[in-house]
Order: structure tokens, then sequence, then C-alpha cells
């Protein structure tokens, strides 16, 4: 069966994420790239910008447009915004309004309650009559709804890696819901291309140190999607770290087991959970035996790995998980969802 | 006053934790290094071994020697043992009967029970009938244990970076036993200058991984020191991680406070404990207003830094900690035990 | 038109070019991968080895075996030799006997003359008898001898980064062929998965240092290649320099133009040269305006960079290219070669 | 006998040669930092500004002034200007009229004609009045002149790395002044503490590239003291490349012998040339042996290392060196400046 094939545009396409989402498109296999907008590169190519692609013959001919909705409307039947919070929603709701699907990469659509919204991220929401309508867009565990979405809430890096280990064990009733402690690493392009001192080669390489402590933007769509498989609401600590890598973050979770370690059945009912949750996901790597993940086996792929042991002498169950901050965390997942959105492999140009 | 200078030697030179010790002892204004031995290398000049050095005078006279526990004693009033676990104790039994002071940078004299010993480390303990004569190396804890003891068993780089932060909140009765989590992120050079494919640059570089979970060694002499500190006996859950740096221990402990955080008075409580713990200690950096340890601040020196934070929406204290696992974590931290034990300025050769 | 797909096998799959070309030919359009062979990992699947693609069904299904000549050649219409020098040769021979075309990776088949083989390598050539019928495996200069090869001799990493940047010039008589110099820069991956202490983390991080001064065993093929393309014999300057990055490559050829560079024409010359020789080329890329090369824009990517600069001052031309040394400077061009031998695109699994 | 010790000051310290002198002088036992000036940071302790100098007593009572010459005059004795080329002229003036020495890390008075200074650095030279009393400040070369200077013009870090190897073999006559080339890689903190794009972890992590090619400033005083070693003007090729270390830069030298390779004496003569010229230096090691140069072996230190490679195959000498870019190419030979015109010894505080 031929695939019917998409046009697709982005919005904001000059930073790191930005730049993973080219590259990702301009190798699919049934999207288009139509239109990249910046107004900082409007007039430049795509191979001006990002020397990288500079070989590719759609990278020489496509030039970057000043953002203009209507325009984007034209060009495409799916935009991506690869825009900052705030700024996302102006674009979506003309874009919406003309048409377009969009996948926004932006925190603006995540968090469903616009006082949550706003108590994270010290504005008020630029568009809550939209939220009814976004979908949060992670696959795994919104396949369905994102299949039937117009708009695409793409979850935040650090979300990606808690929740993915984490909603299965609550939705099971195999940890406690409170107390989770959530102790992320994170690569530095997670802190966006930003012209700032503290993201300078020589202030991180050779440098490890914790930020946002103790309360970081991306809680309030965390604790959002924790709350709803658990159930009921519930408050998490999480401490993110800069290390010195490109890419990457790991994640450690601290749990408690609403069963006792040493029942015994414990670990047999964590291994069937996840089995159960994830053996027939492409993107969902359970490790076995003594592996731990590793982030360097996950960059430059769509896949998260996961792997989890219980302690005998703490009673704590606990899990690991790495993913590529920019793929799984943020440009492959937002693909994943173009795929499913259009009907197309679930995997297609995310090898 | 003159100080009276002394002879030392260091048996097993040839490691990071040996080659950091040579480069602090070659600088010492009262330590005259006398002999260094290592099967390996016995033989030639220390400037041959390690090029860093081979400007300085004592490294081009100096040569390793082999490890003869007699010929030691003759040169030295100290030996720094830098031997793996072991290995240690076989050297310290006659080196102590022949009149040397011992400081071991091994884990054969941390932990007082022969048994717990052994359950962590797999054999028997080598030399049982010394362990009540060791005094564990942690200066600002022990230093009137140190300024007297003949055998000093130096704290490993984790539990250095672990306990320091958090004896005086246990013995303050501020933090509640149960259920302490520390978190360590260490440099690679923790692991020791080993050729395994583990520790490969291209296996380390643009990679974080957990490791030894759940069970470290390095838990035995935490959970022996924290426990003396808590008055009664506690587990500790204690996952470590590599990171790509060469050196650097960052520590994040989850705590709970043993009052409510929103009792308003535990955050001076806090403070206060820290400050009449530490506000007087050289190699103690206690951060104020929006800092937070950065391993990059203690890299190359005998600081190690804390910081704390209480979140009122979870309860919980996070307390952090930075340092140099071959300095403070090691061979800075056997130097200042050196200081004490010979009634040096602490901070002699450390600046 | 439907590509014709055939089997192939690599010998030798353990360090970092072998992974590299598994992970390029589980993912290749028309190849199917149906062994690998290692004696350390036979009976291991290919995700328990490497743990980046246990996710991948043909990764799950596929295992090690023994490298035995007569297996691999019933499996396999091609197979790739990831082996040390020395070594491929001997499998070499049964397998061409057994009609199997082979694509090798070590140096066994690169230098034309036994008697220079051994000159460098410090061993009589193993099969000189193959010698005449294997053909170097550059494809932008053996396009046609490779399509009709059964032995391709795919060269080393720095040649690649040396030859494609100068034969052209040499050629064309734009540069004397009399004291050049190649001054190159690696990532440490191209010492290969070797457990040896000069290539542990913390002995390449935060390092930089030449090595292999002043004979490196690629001037042998470097020497060759460039004699040919020059019409004379010709002798090189080139001293390799490690860096602590994973991967990548970059040149600096210093070069001394026919003509004086004040001739004005010269620089029109070198411009239309390359033009000629490479815009058509989809993995050679020419910058143009300021850009000059950057491993990090060619990581990842079977893509050579190149830029070039006139200097008025000293009359030199400045030659300077960049590549992974993993993929265009070994298992991409490696499967370059593949395609081209088999008849399908020659950018087939090289996006 | 008793040092007398000196009062000093430091312009402009908030870069990383800044951070770095302010740590040397913090600890010399001789000099007494008086006074730092910072437009940026004015009111703040240098342990505010610096956070790894906060747990030192003169680090938290020393603030940050404006930069006013006349209250820096009657404050030290010395005074560092770790300014801006152009700005650092501006301070020199008043401050030498008010009777204090000045040891300038900026190019402003290392270039002896205000002509080659307006072409490399594109304005007029701003004090060109001075320029005759200012010593080109490389200890090694200029010891009895800076013993007596009153303004002296510290070297540039890539400088220094090309004029020492250089300067004994062009007085004695051993190499040919045509056809230089000095291929030098710099660590990052060489671009300094500026919040660019170009410098952020992830644009240098994972990279190498060159820049400033073909005319890069330092070729400026490069040709300056070559055409005085070799008493005829000459001409040097100088690529520097970038690559992702903190600190640190490698030179690698190409060279024609005088008499040729194959004569047999000069490798003799080049030995002798090197032992006379530095074997008593305190900061040049010169290597025997196989040992080349490696950046880790001299970062943190005042070091330069050296070693040299004759080549029969191509008639060439290559000569290799290695500094820490911040100390023997910065603050450290400023510093052993600050010694010889203080009389105090020359390692004082740089040990």
């Amino acid at each position: 069966m031929k695939m019917e094939s998409k046009k697709v545009a982005i919005i904001g396409a000059s930073g790191y994420s930005g730049e993973e989402l080219v590259r990702l498109l301009l190798h699919h296999p049934h999207a288009e790239l139509t239109a990249v907008t910046s107004r900082q590169y409007a007039g430049k190519t795509l191979g001006q910008v990002f020397p990288k692609f500079a070989h590719l013959p759609r990278a020489q001919s496509l030039r970057f447009s000043q953002p203009q909705a209507a325009d984007i409307a034209r060009q495409a039947d799916v935009a991506f915004l690869a825009l900052p919070h705030g700024v996302a929603a102006e674009y979506a709701v003309p874009l919406l309004d003309a048409g377009c699907a969009i996948i926004d990469l932006s925190a603006d659509f995540r968090v469903k309650n616009p006082a949550v919204y706003k108590e994270f991220y010290a504005h008020d929401h630029p568009a809550p009559g939209l939220l009814p309508k976004a979908v949060y867009g992670l696959p795994e565990i919104y396949r369905a709804e994102i299949a039937r979405a117009s708009l695409v809430a793409s979850p935040g890096c650090y979300p990606t890696s808690i929740l993915l280990p984490l909603i299965p064990l609550l939705k099971s009733r195999l940890i406690q819901p409170a107390g989770i402690i959530a102790d992320s690493l994170s690569g530095v392009s997670g802190a966006g291309r930003k012209a700032e001192l503290d993201y300078l080669f020589c202030e991180c390489n050779e440098s490890v140190r914790p930020y946002g402590i103790p309360k970081h933007r991306h809680l309030s769509e965390i604790e959002q999607e924790l709350s709803l498989a658990a159930g009921s609401p519930l408050t998490v600590q999480f401490p993110p770290h800069l290390i010195p890598v490109n890419r990457g973050i790991l994640t450690t979770l601290y749990l408690t087991p609403t069963e006792p370690v040493s029942a015994g059945a414990t670990g047999e009912r964590i291994a069937a959970c996840y089995a159960a949750a994830y053996a027939g996901e492409p993107f969902v790597r359970l490790l076995e035996g003594d592996a731990l993940p590793d982030t360097k086996n996950v960059v430059g792929t769509n896949v998260i790995e996961i792997a989890w042991r219980l302690d005998p002498r703490t009673g704590r169950l606990i899990v690991l998980s790495a993913e590529d901050n920019l793929i799984k965390g943020a440009s492959g997942q937002a693909v994943q969802s173009l795929n499913i959105l259009c009907g197309w492999p679930e995997t297609a140009g995310l090898v």
C-alpha cells in the first residue's frame, strides 16, 4: 500500500530541537518539509543555517521564511511549533483555524489547568480555550487520542523520561503514589541554543551541577500525568542536574512498592507489568539481566531504555531510564505523533 | 615557630590517588617524601612515571622501589598505603610494628566490624586485630582521634561526600535516620587507572550510567558512620552514577526533617546546625544565597561545598555536596590527616 | 525498478568500525545481514553485544558465530572483513575462492607493493598473490574499478581525509607534489576498542597529544595514492594527533601552488578543479563563503567537508577536511563500495 | 633573607585569565592582592564572583571596585591589566605616571611597530609613545630586560607556545627562517568568557575546527619576535584550531634544518641548542626518550613541554610544545614577570 504523503512545516526551527526536527523530516519517507520559519534566519536556506544538511538538495532549496500563520497554513497539512512557551499558543490559534494540525513542542498545551500553567510559567495562559482539545503527545500512553487529535502537546524531555517508567506501575497500583523522587541528569542541549555564560563550554565541561531546585517547571506536567495514572493527586520530588554531554537524560526513580519487597512476588509483578505495557513498543527497550541504562546507547535514536532493581535492604524499588532528550524527549517523539496522526507506520523516519 | 619536618612514604603510588598524593607531598612545606613503591615501576624515577612532575628536582632523583615494609620503616615516619583493599592490611601490620604511623587510603580499616567487612568485600578481614586502633580519618568529625592515632583509615570518596553533610544533621536530630537516599555522581578517575573496556574514553564520553545498584561497597562505612551519628542502626539507599568528567563527585541527599517544613523554624535550625559544625572549617564551604554546588568549583582543591533546600511541596530537605574525589575524597583528606597527626597547620600543603 | 537484495556478512564485528557497520547494514534497504562473527562473542546475539541495537528484531535473532570461512561463504554474497591487518588476508583467500566478494576494512590489500607493506607493517605480506586484483576502495576516485571488483581494500580513516582533498589538485598539477604536510587530528575511536591505559577516559579527556611521529603506517597508502595522482613518487609529512572526541578527523593540508598565489587565477583554478571533481558527489561537501570544516557537522554521516584558503603572505594553499573516522573513514565508505559493487544507488543506507 | 612584599592590583579581573591571576596572587607568598576592578562586578567580593575562592579570607573581604587609575595607583606597586586590547593602553598611561609598574596581559604593548599593530588590530595604536619602554614579557628570553622594566607586555598564549621552541633554533641558525609553519590547537578558554553561540558547550563539545585562517592577530607578535631571533624579517604560517578541552595549547612546528638531516650531527646540535637554552629553566621541560608533549601534563602549571623529531624521509624537523594557555600562556607567565621585576625567586607562587 502506498502511503499518502503530507506537507509539514516547522515554525521556529533555529534551536537544537528545531534542527533535529529538520533532520528527521528531511529523511522522512512520507512527510514533505515545505516550510521552515525563523525571524532570525528568514531568507537563508536550510543548508546555510545548518551546515550539516548543506549537501542535501532539499536543504539547498528550502529557505527560512518569516513566521506568518496564513502562509504556513497554505503550505502545510501539519505544523510543528518549536517556539518558546507563550509564543507557541499565538500561532496555534490561527493555524488550527486554517485547518492545519498542530504538533507543539512547547509547554503551552501540556498542562490542562490554566491555573497550574500560571503557577509554573508565571503568566496567564495565552489560549485557554484550546486546552480541552489538546492531547498530551506521549504515544505509548495516548496513541488512540493522538490518532484523532488536531492539537498535540508533545511532552517535555524530563517528563518523558519520568512518565514512561512510572505510569504503568502507578496504573497497576504496584507503587505508592506518595513520596516519588525523580533524580534526573540532562545533557546541555536541554538548555537550548542560547548565548548565556552558564552554558559556555568552559562552564559546563568538567562540571556537574544541580539547578531548578526544588520547583522546576516540568513538575506541572509530570504531576498532572502521574496523578491521572494514580487516580488521585500526588506530588513529586524532581531535582534536575546538568552534566557535560551534548545529549541524553538519565533518570533515577526512588519508589516504594505497595507490597513489601520481601513478599517475593513483587519482582514478578513489576516484570509482568512492564512486559504488558511495553513488550510490543518499538521505542521502549526493557533491559534484561545485568544491563542498566546508559545514555550512549540511546543517543541518536527515539528509544527509551528502562531497567529496575528491588533493594531488600531498604525496601525500595529503583527504576532507571535513559533517552535522547532531543529525540525521544522532543523531536523524535513529535515525529512519532506525526506518524500516528497521519496513519503512517509509527516507526517511519525514526530508525 | 619552626615546624618539625617528617619523612613520609607512599606504598603503591601508581594509580590516580597515588599520583595526586605524590603531587601534594612534593609541594608540602613540612613533609619530605623519602620513598615511593610500586612493583610495576620499581627502578624508575617519579618523573619517568609521572611526566607532569619531571621538572621537579625531587622527582628526578626519587626512584620507585619494591614495596618492602622493613625498608620503608627505616625511611619514613609515616607511610601512606595507596593499595587495593586486602593488600593494604598486609603492609600495615609490619609497618606499625616497626614504628611507622599509617594513613591507609584503602577500605581495610574503615569498617569496625569484620563481619560487615566480609559481607561487603567478600573475603575475611586480613588483620582484624588492628581494627580497634584504627581511626576513621574524617578530620572534621574525628580531629582529636586522628591527632593521637597511629593508624588512620582515610574515608572513601563517596562516603566523604555523604557523611560530611549528614553527620551534623543526624547528631542534632534534625532529620529522620530512616529513609535516607544519597544519589551520587562521580567522575571516571574514581574507577582507578585500570585498563578495562568500561573506562575507555569512547565508553565514558557522551555517556551517563548508573552502576553498583543497589549494594555498593561504600555502604558499609557510610552506614557505620551515620548509625554512630544517629545513635542507632540505619540503612541508606546509595546508587552511584558514572559521569564523563575526570574528577568530582556531586551528591544529592533526600531527607525528611524531624519537624515539618511548614513549622517554620526548620530552616533556621539547619542553618545554625551547619554553621556550628563547619563555620570554622577551612575545607568546608557552606554555600549562601542562590548558590548550589558545582564540581568545577572544588576540583583541584581539598574543599567540599554544601548547600541545602527545603521543599514545602514535598516536605523534604534536599542537601547537596560537591568535592574532588581524588583530593577531599582521597589524597587531600589523607594529607589533612597527616597534618593533624604531625601537629602541623591543618591546611599545610593543601591550598 | 526493484533492487536485487544481497546477503552480507561481517567477519570480526566487535570493534567500533564493526559496530558501525552492523548499524548501517541493519538499516540498509537492500543488504541483508546474514552472519556476524567474533571469536570473543560467538553464541551471543547482536543485541546482547551491542545494547543499542537490542530493540531491533534482527539484532535479537542474529547470533555471532565463530569465523569459519566455509560457513560464511554459504551465507553471504559479500563479506566485510573488520579484522586486524595480517588476519584479514587469511580470510580473504578462502572467501574469494568460494565466490564471495570481499570488502576489507584492514590495511592488508591497500598497499600494492608487498615490500612497502613489509616496511610499514613489519611482517611479510600474507597473500601477495591477491594484491593485483584488489581495488583501493575510494569511490570518488575508483568508482568504475569498484563496480567490477571482487576484492575492495577500503581506505584507512586518515588516508581518506587526506586523499580526497589532494588527488584532484595533484592530477590538475595545481600544487607541487613535493613538501606536502598533512596535519591530522583524530577522535579516540580511531584507536579501536582496546583495553589499554593510553585510551582510558582520564588519559584522553582534557588532553591533546601527537603520536606516531614521524612515520605512521597510513603513510604507505597515502604516498602510494598521491604518487599515482602526481605521476611520480612523493613523500608526505603526516603527524597525527589524538583529541578528546569520540569521532571525527580534521586534517589541515599545507601546500604550495604551482603558480604563485599573486598570479591571481590560482584561486579560480582551485575552485574549478574541486567543482569538476566533486560537484556531483553525494558525500563530498565543498564549503563556500566563510565556512570552514567542523567535525560536528559530519559526525554520524558519510560526508567529507572540504574548504581551502590561499595565503598571499606565505604563498601557500591551505586545504582543510573533516570526516567521521568510523563512517566516511571506515564503515560508511565500505558500504558506499558495497552499493557500487552491487549496482544499488550509491547513497543507499547512507542518509 | 626576608623578601620584601609588594602590593598588586588587577584591572579587569572578570575573565578566565583574570580569575587565574586572582588564584595565583591569592596564594603568592610575597605579593599582596590589594585591589581588583571590574565595571560589571564592582561592589561584590572576590568570593561572590568566583565561588571557588569563597572560603579564603582574603576573597571574603576584598571587593571589586570601579577601575579608577588614581585609586589603583594609591593601592598598588604593580598593576596587572587584564583588559581588551585598546582599553589596556588607556589605563597604562596614568598608572605609569603615578608610579605603578604595569604588567599588561593584552596585546597593546607587544608589537613595537604601531603600523603593524594597526594592520592586525584595525585601529590606531592608543599610546604609541609608551611602546619604546615596553618589554616583551617572555622571561626565558628577556629576563634581564623584565627585571628593569616598568611596563611589561606579557605575550599571547599562542605566541608563547611558538616562540619558546623556535627562538633558540633561529638564534643558533639551526633552521631556515623561511617557510615556518606553526599548527596550533587551543582549548576553549582561549576564546575568553564571552556569551557567544560559537563557544556554547554543544557547539564545542565533540567538535574540532580551524578558525582565523590565514591571518590571526597573534602573527604580529610571533613574526616580530622570530624576525628578531633570525636577524631578518620572516613570515609564518599559523592556523589555529579549537579543540574541546578547557585549557591547553599544543603546537606542532614544521621546520627545515639548515643542514641536511642526513648530515648526522643535526640531531646533536639541536639537543645541545635546547640544553644550552633551557636546561636550567624552571618552567621549560625538555622531553626525553619516547616522550611527546601532552597538554594534560602541563595544565594547571606554568610549565611548557618541548620535544622534537627529525624526519629523514622528508628532511624536516618537527618540534612540538604543550602549555596551559591560561598559565604559561597568560597569567602564570605574568606572575613570573612579576617575580623577576620584584626580585623574588622566579618560581614564587608558581609551583
